[in-house]
């Protein structure tokens, strides 16, 4: 179950974007741009899917875990939830 | 001038596996996978960004910024490498 | 509401021991202390606010949260708690 | 050897700042006011953690860091300054 629909065509976009930049990069080491411009993009790239993951985790808590337990199953979803914050804060 | 030769194909490599993650992550959206499998997806590609990052920081301090400070011209590299210090930590 | 009271004394444990921290490097920087060797101090004052932060986190959902949905009052809650993850994920 | 004499009293103010936080936070935590609130409080000290980091970084870069290369010492500086940034970017 997958409770980002909502924004799903908006987080596809953002994802065909980060693979031009990841493609972008990819080309500037090929072509041995210069350090610092290629760690701007770097920087630009990680920003932008930390954009999307905050975009899901909201759409997750409003949704599923919302879902979760008004179905009194929070438990178990809650513990992902945490398990997964964590990840993304590293 | 980029100090990241040495390091260029490991590099190239891992920017290649970071495009196969983000078109992963298009399919796994499209398919509407669940919320806390895409996240963890998101989080494992920021996480290679990130050691690309790393590897390139390390390799500008050693050559370009190293170089620069040798003749005497660090100041400008060193005010720049603070800068996209700044924006990795963000 | 609070809903860390089941972690109450181990948090304020954990405080009093990132205040000691601080002091701690409030000496160092006072005695001159090397440069790389204040920075680790920082950066472990920080892992540990970080962690205290997580705790609250998973208490606030398992407590705040999961109660305010139960009673179908989640809409507030929820905007709340993905902008105090936005501050804790900058 | 510490280089960042120049900013030694901002730095010394910021950590009593720092020190005024972290004592706000136990009063907080005893007092169980709102979750969102202490967590608020706690991204603040962090981030103030994390401007004195950057202080101190961009100093020592500019100072030790800068001398050892000048001296033709800079390998050891270099692989030290490359450890403490991944546990600032951690």
């Amino acid at each position: 179950m997958s409770s980002y629909a909502v924004v799903k065509d908006d987080i596809l976009l953002r994802l065909r974007k980060i693979e031009g930049q990841v493609k972008g990069l990819q080309r500037m080491v090929e072509e041995n741009k210069y350090c610092v411009d290629v760690l701007v993009q770097i920087a630009a790239a990680r920003a932008a899917l930390k954009t999307v993951g905050t975009m899901i985790i909201e759409q997750h808590v409003r949704g599923c875990v919302r879902n979760a337990i008004a179905r009194e199953k929070g438990d178990e979803i809650i513990d992902e939830l945490i398990d997964v914050l964590n990840r993304f804060m590293a």
